[in-house]
């Protein structure tokens, strides 16, 4: 006679919408067996192995989702620019603000400033209206520090930060955002500092899982790229890159020739770009926060992406300036409405390709035995409500290492 | 020696932002004194007279705004649209999704097939998302049911609603929604059945404070509203209008000869009928949600409505097929970011020219003496964040007549 398996805890009574392979493959009458953590057993009820749970959760109906993944923020920054908003808003022209020193400027200099103490708490009461509604996996960039120390600053505090969240966060460093204004004259000191200094150091002490750079005309060109992530593959850290969004630089080709896990944005992506990032297994990440904000018109090429088997991932890019963006399910309903995604592609973009772009797929994304225990009821009949439903904040259970939070 | 006045609450410690007259009035470190579920006084505490207060809830910090006010809905129906918004966005057209009997007819059989209790439950889950954010005023339309029974089912729902929500609630019929299936061939017999039967019904139990139609191509003739404004205006009820939405009828003009409330929509208003609207006193109610989610174009003339001084409401339009939105902020950033409001606008448009819209501003929509004790601490610096934070839920706490929800 078998013997009855013991395990921690058992989830039932909701559908569950696996994402295995980016699809909803939604499981009628589902069943979960967590165990450590980790998902052992995913199925319908009806077929379920007799396991022995600790604790057995009965949901009346509804849909378990995989825990939301969020694979691209800037949600760590001092200060915020709701006053530069409003200005615009009041009909403050870009360079009058830049005279006031405005802009990326603003966020640096309160970045500075900030303690990584400091750092910490705002950023967290950011990320807790992302967690607030599904999200268990989220990536937080460096890059308003843009000098040494504070770049450090910046890294620690996303890694302090992860200690205390019921989350898997993911540090990228993002020195290559910007040229400090300290380096204006000078782009290569400024290089020379990331490569030499910083990101040894962000290395040797652990404190990235990713190096990505802004490619774009005003920031960092092709070859000045090319250098960063040279340094990048010398020290063996994976790189990704915001590409393509103001007009076409050949970035996302180039990040894919360094096998980067994504390149982000994208709205001027050519077909070129697409068939490279096809070729090495590059993640599309889109970001409509900041194309709905900026009211661009260029639409990144989802038909392309689809028609190359691109898997494309959406983000909040959560930052002061251009998306301050505090819900992932509104990106989704952008991703629909905005950029032409179905519903099943923004929600595999916010599950199994937001944890690929993050290298995570693996372990996260789905629901899959062998699989992290992150997942998500909500009271809803069918996944494409979490896109329908347009703002406002859905109830849910959110279950992060098989612990209700 | 003056004696010290007994009241039931006073809350402190935070900027207040009364939006009297519809700007910002900002009292920093302000006071509000509360006495039978209405403000007694406003102002800053510095200059607050002696009061001997029940209650003191002292803020650390943050502002307060009135409670918001949703001045244009339609929560409750029968049913929800998220699978034909699916199928529309996996690229299933229109007119195969009306041969499924999709569109605005799915949703009025499925009104017609619901209990009175049923229309209840499910809209009171979609208000509650509402409330979260800060709402305390809202108005909700008939406009589903499109025959004699239905419609005075969903007005007897949203009053049955209105008992057991912590908000005001105004009720209108929109039984001139869109001509019933069954008076396809004969309109005229729809029209009559509403005047002769339904609106007489209506007053006589005092299921609707105002009247509404739909004016446009697809649905009533400039004419057929006035026919139905006619009944409306000798039975003594207010009127407000579905107008200019989709393309220029005069609809505006038409609502401002018969001093209506409010007009909505108004993508297609012109010159004519916003200065026919300033001379009424009819407030312009925008509605970004179905703009953005249909992918219009076409922006309201809003510097038009400046220059004449037309007050600018927005509201959420919630409905299940154009604008299934639960977010007043929300539609504060796309009243912003779509159509190039102000943040001090787009607070004013869902407070106190929210209150104007519904024939409510002498008691709702600002904190000034005299007025109903419904407002919203946000943890926030500045009242532009309202609208500046993207989507997400803001933690808030909602005081309703007084009392803290
Ligand atoms: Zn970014
Ligand atoms: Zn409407």
């Amino acid at each position: 006679m078998a013997e009855t398996k013991q395990i921690d805890s058992l989830w039932l009574g909701a559908d569950v919408v696996t994402m295995r392979d980016g699809h909803y493959n939604l499981i009628a009458d589902g069943a979960l067996a967590v165990h450590h953590g980790e998902l052992i057993w995913v199925g319908p009820r009806s077929d379920m192995p007799d396991f022995t749970a600790r604790q057995q959760h009965r949901f009346d109906g509804g849909i378990i989702t995989p825990g939301l993944v969020d694979c691209h923020t800037h949600l760590v920054f001092g200060g915020d620019r709701s006053q530069e908003f409003e200005q615009r808003l009041n009909g403050v022209s870009y360079a009058d603000i830049a005279a006031q020193g405005g802009g990326i400027l603003a966020t640096v200099r309160a970045t500075r400033a900030a303690t990584q103490a400091q750092l910490v708490t705002s950023a967290r009461w950011r990320l807790a209206r992302l967690l607030a509604e599904g999200v268990t996996t989220v990536e937080i960039k460096s890059g308003y520090g843009l000098d040494e120390q504070s770049e450090l600053t910046m890294l620690r505090a996303i890694r302090e930060l992860a200690q205390s969240v019921p989350a898997d966060v993911k540090a990228t460093c993002l020195a290559a955002h910007a040229f400090p204004p300290e380096f204006r004259d000078n782009p290569q000191g400024w290089i020379d500092i990331l490569c030499q200094r910083l990101l040894p150091q962000v290395k040797a002490a652990g404190l990235a899982d990713a190096v990505d750079a802004f490619c774009e005309h005003l920031a960092f060109s092709p070859a000045q790229v090319r250098t960063v992530f040279d340094c990048a593959r010398a020290l063996g850290l994976p790189v990704k890159l915001h590409a393509e969004q103001l007009s076409s630089l050949g970035g996302a080709t180039l990040a894919a020739e360094y096998g980067a896990l994504s390149a982000d944005h994208l709205e001027y992506a050519t077909e070129q770009d697409v068939r490279a990032m096809a070729q090495s297994g590059t993640v599309a990440v889109l970001l409509p926060g900041a194309f709905y904000l900026l009211r661009e018109t260029q639409r990144p090429p989802v038909s392309v992406f689809r028609q190359y088997g691109v898997p494309m991932a959406l983000a909040s890019d959560a930052n002061p300036g251009t998306s301050p963006a505090l819900s992932l399910r509104l990106m989704m309903n952008m991703g629909c409405t905005l950029f032409g995604m179905t519903p099943e592609e923004a929600l595999a973009g916010v599950t199994l390709w937001g944890a690929k772009a993050l290298g995570m797929q693996a372990t996260h994304g789905s629901l899959e035995a062998g699989k992290v225990a992150n997942f998500v009821h909500w009271p809803l009949a069918r996944p494409a409500e979490l896109v329908y439903w347009l703002g406002g904040e859905l109830p849910c259970q959110v279950i992060y290492r098989g612990e209700a939070q």
